[in-house]
């Protein structure tokens, strides 16, 4: 565990399943400031043992959770549990309500992506991606 | 259904979840010549209404499917079902056994990748290529 300092950037990341778990511990690797939430206590365990940032054990539905994440600090905001919904929710409240510079969601469905178009999220969708990837190797 | 030419990349794709028929349909709109395998019917129902290739619905870890889908004849074969043993064992049988030139499988457990790693399969991780993405644009 590490002091989060001003010159960092502050990550928050919601949902630690196989995604959200990878890039926290890809980003604890480059020293950068993160805070995962999950509902699952167990959802922690994919996390590195040398994994340096903070971790919560709530539903970040609620703002009170959001808060005590010290959302209105947070540069990034990265929305990755598994349902679509939910990440749109908490992608939208971390940008019109406290106006995270950076949020980007991930998208499940492909098409759902086109609900994010207008509010100013960035979306990965890991099947689009991947579809395009195995594209690549086919052509 | 169109016919396959002679001309034409031959490609086999077992699994029609989201990734499988989101990949299918991108390679239809490409003209490629494609089979795609499930055991599911109502999987196909995620393909487009204008999908040029064939459907198979059967398991694609039985001989005689992968025969009956003329897998001697593929330039490529896509192993993208939801279980990555099914993909491991389907994707080694078109390597070894029917020497497709192209073997490209999803792997779903990001430290399963290793197990490919000698034996010439082309794998794609959704999530570590999703997370790579996102640090991206993190970073």
């Amino acid at each position: 565990m590490k002091k989060i300092s001003k010159k960092d950037d502050y990550i928050i990341i919601v949902g630690c399943g196989r995604l959200g778990s990878h890039l926290a511990n890809l980003l604890s690797v480059s020293e950068k400031s993160v805070v995962i939430i999950d509902r699952d206590e167990k959802a922690f365990s994919r996390l590195d043992t040398n994994f340096s940032g903070f971790t919560i054990e709530a539903d970040a539905i609620e703002l009170e959770v959001l808060r005590d994440a010290r959302i209105d600090q947070a540069d990034v905001f990265v929305a990755v549990t598994n349902d679509d919904n939910t990440n749109i929710m908490i992608a939208q409240t971390a940008k019109r309500i406290y106006k995270i510079p950076k949020v980007i969601a991930r998208v499940i469905e492909p098409n759902k992506q086109k609900i994010y178009e207008n509010l100013d999220i960035v979306t990965i969708c890991p099947t689009i991606l991947s579809a395009e990837e195995f594209k690549k190797i086919i052509n």
